[in-house]
């Protein structure tokens, strides 16, 4: 049936492109040879992800039907910059953008979504949009069009006026036609301070530097001993910033750390937040980067046979979501979509208008009056068939508790059954892998115990040829990422093969 | 056969599927009815690029062969980041970074080259890498490591060192492991300057924005009557920067602008950089949005029958190309690639230590020594995908001469043509639409001509129904932008639909 529905796609491409009078379709035997030999190559050596063992990488077998939607859209090459170049998949975009708003937990039209290429795009948007929301009161107070808006704000609350005023300042500002000049009078990039727990991505520090921030603006909030930021730390850098009249950019919270799978506690960074407006009248964006954990939303309702399948600290992270003014989500990740497919997720709408390329705005807005891409996204050209490979994988796969949410909390219970068996206090001396804490979403550290230590290389070798595919998050650490549920046997021999290699070396 | 060849891909990948031991693969009645709808609209509404009548956008009729390299890879889902998720498509990304510094004129070995998702990416990139080497020098001057190295040059040289002297620098620090800490030493982002040509791409303004440029340091330059950069101004901008001693973090010179196919004097600019190493031991980075321009590279040796394909000014500024520090170039524009696939290609993969994320270094070097890509690129997780259809369009059409440069100078000679039968000087007044002058690469403006003017939506409809699609540079130009040859009778109907639809209304 698989090859069958290719085909087909094929034969409608081709009937289409006879119909609007294309040059003929070459595919020669020289095609087929290049092609034969390519497929060959691919299929000796790719990375098995559907290989009930691997664990290594953030990466789903993803499904075939979905690979098949991307191969449809594929065909007619569309560009998502503007509908005319597009005009089915900017309007299934436009579908998937309203499903992520509705996952992240933002009524459609009030919030904003949109795909690219991934967590690095999307993370250096959010930045660019928070770095510019809190550059905006300071630069307003300084022009003519803006100062009566500020006149009764002092310049240390200026530097951090909480976002829903800043907010309401975008509109103002807007309305008397001023935001473009004012936002020419923002202060240099590299003023304001950026906060990003410890163990966050790398690809903050990428950003952090793309975007101008000096590195002594770049503050590391330190983590507890679960890899979670540690809010006693962000309370005190936030409320010395705040008082020294210093800009925050952002705070950046992560829903599901690479390494670890640690979820931050959103829920408290959202509460100092919240004190910090009462108390000073001064705020924060904040920015999540749960561009591994975002779909797991799904999994909050679900009930599960033997336990809860999210910790409590986590379902309470994940509720708090809609209340972070962006937030990073993968659907090439935990979202069953193939590579190139990451999003951002924004609270409020007006917030683009910070970042808003004045004479970028081409194309028809959309018919119920909401928004074209191209002037509000980091990126130009954007592959249509990325949008027609989530779409078909949210509509394939119900975005909803029976769908995504049976699938992660499958993923959550086998990485709670593995900690388990191999469950040890932190420090206790075992004759092999331990696990020391049970993991917030799908992935599990273990410590390798004494006689496993030694080179990754050499041990992850080793587990590979019991058909086990993991991957080092730190020299020490075994990390086994779980994209897919195993079953009582799957799991078994997963602890099997960790204990032959590290028990009997 | 090309049906044929798409069954084959998927019948491979399933096989291998279960070679792995993946979970049996689904595809029911359900998804083919989802498929076959998606396939239905795709069909019955996408933008006709093969038409011979579609000159609107800047998107070709990717071929089929190239497309199916694209699905055959995207079923095993690799990802770039790292060989480890992509074994096969990260040698393919080699293979076409090669070809990609060959095109540009660089020997592979000492240039570097990636794909990304686009010249947004890549724009961004290229003004991140040109930034930071500007910065370089002063840091250095300010610390321990490398104050001896830069003792006898003045603050005011140290501004605008030369990018050779740069280059040695980074390489000098690299070697004191002093390059990390250097960098965190430079000056705000918005300290610099920027300039670009005033028809250059507002990707540009998205760039200064998020790079954190202040908007007082991005200096537009002005164009001349054929919308090429004014060297007159180029240069007394330069002049004075240097000579005030203020930072200039990147020259950004456009071949084949988007609205009129403009190429700005490549070799002039390159000249004047040269002139102020000579008089003042000043220099600047320089990089070239080529996005559109770059296979233009291939026509250099096509000798035609009637004409040299190239007017020898746009010729020269190809010529040059390999002098500048970067290059954008994207398949996915005259490459024959479908979305996504823009590209960045370096002069000297020194200059990209000052971008390098220290703790990003995973993966395996290539075995000839080369650089991993994750540590250097913007963007993390990358479609293998798209690597293996820009592997198999330069395999299929040829990077050469007898290949992309035969298809591409039979663009030239359509627009050259089309551009004979309109020609009128400026300021004449024709009954209809008239071509002031001969295009630079093969997109040409038309003055619609007195009658004509109006709503460009009318008479872009109207050109439709006669079979033309054509795009509006400003609201009074016809765009027509050539990504397929016409023989006489195509550029005869094209001709034919201009007049009935502007001579008589």
């Amino acid at each position: 049936m698989t090859e069958r529905i290719a085909a087909e796609l094929v034969r409608d491409y081709l009937r289409w492109h006879r119909s609007v009078g294309g040059a003929p379709v070459r595919a020669d035997e020289g095609v087929r040879a290049l092609l034969r030999d390519l497929s060959r190559r691919m299929a000796e050596r790719s990375t098995p992800w559907p290989a009930p063992g691997y664990l290594a990488h953030m990466t789903g077998d993803t499904p075939v039907a979905v690979t098949l939607a991307y191969l449809c859209a594929l065909l007619y090459n569309p560009n998502n910059i503007a509908p005319e170049t597009s005009p089915v998949t900017t309007e299934l975009e436009y579908e998937v953008a309203d499903d992520l708003c509705r996952l992240v937990g933002h009524a459609p039209g009030s919030g904003w979504a949109h795909l690219c290429s991934g967590a690095h795009a999307a993370g250096y948007e959010a930045l660019w949009i928070a770095r510019n929301l809190t550059a905006l009161a300071p630069a307003a107070a300084r022009h003519p069009a803006g100062r009566d808006l500020l006149a009764d704000v002092s310049p240390a609350r200026l530097a951090n006026l909480p976002v829903p005023s800043v907010l309401d300042l975008v509109e103002r500002l807007a309305a008397r036609g001023a935001l473009h000049e004012v936002r020419r009078l923002r202060a240099p990039a590299g003023n304001a301070a950026l906060l990003v727990g410890r163990t966050a991505h790398y690809a903050w520090a990428k950003a952090a530097d793309l975007l101008g921030f000096a590195e002594d603006r770049v503050e590391q909030v330190g983590v507890d001993r679960h890899h979670r930021m540690d809010l006693t730390d962000l309370r005190a850098r936030v409320e010395r910033l705040i008082a020294a009249g210093r800009p925050i950019a952002a705070v950046v919270v992560t829903v599901g750390t690479t390494a670890e799978g640690a979820v931050d506690d959103l829920a408290g960074v959202l509460r100092i937040r919240t004190a910090c407006e009462r108390r000073f009248g001064a705020g924060f964006p904040v920015h999540v980067d749960a561009a591994y954990g975002g779909y797991f939303r799904t999994v909050l309702d679900v009930e599960d046979t033997d336990a809860r399948p999210l910790k409590p600290e986590v379902a309470a992270a994940l509720q708090a979501l809609p209340h972070a003014d962006s937030v990073t989500v993968d659907p090439h990740k935990c979202g069953q979509a193939p590579y190139p497919a990451g999003a951002l997720v924004v609270r409020d709408r007006r917030a683009l208008a910070v970042v808003a390329t004045r004479d970028g705005c081409f194309g028809e807005p959309r018919p119920d009056g909401g928004l074209p891409f191209a002037p509000y996204t980091l990126e130009g050209a954007r592959p249509g068939a990325a949008a027609a490979a989530v779409w078909a994988a949210h509509r394939l796969g119900g975005l909803h508790t029976g769908g995504y949410g049976r699938l992660l909390a499958g993923c959550l219970g086998t990485a709670r059954h593995l900690h388990q068996a191999f469950t040890a206090p932190l420090g206790s001396v075992a004759p092999g892998p331990t696990s020391a804490y049970a993991p917030d979403l799908a992935i599990l550290n273990l410590n390798p115990g004494a006689p496993g230590t030694g080179d990754p290389r050499a041990w992850s070798a080793r587990l590979r040829e019991s058909g086990l595919w993991v991957s080092a998050a730190r020299a020490d650490t075994i990390r086994l990422c779980v994209m897919k549920p195993l079953d009582a046997r799957g799991r078994d021999r997963v602890e099997q093969s960790l204990r032959q290699a590290f028990e009997r070396p």
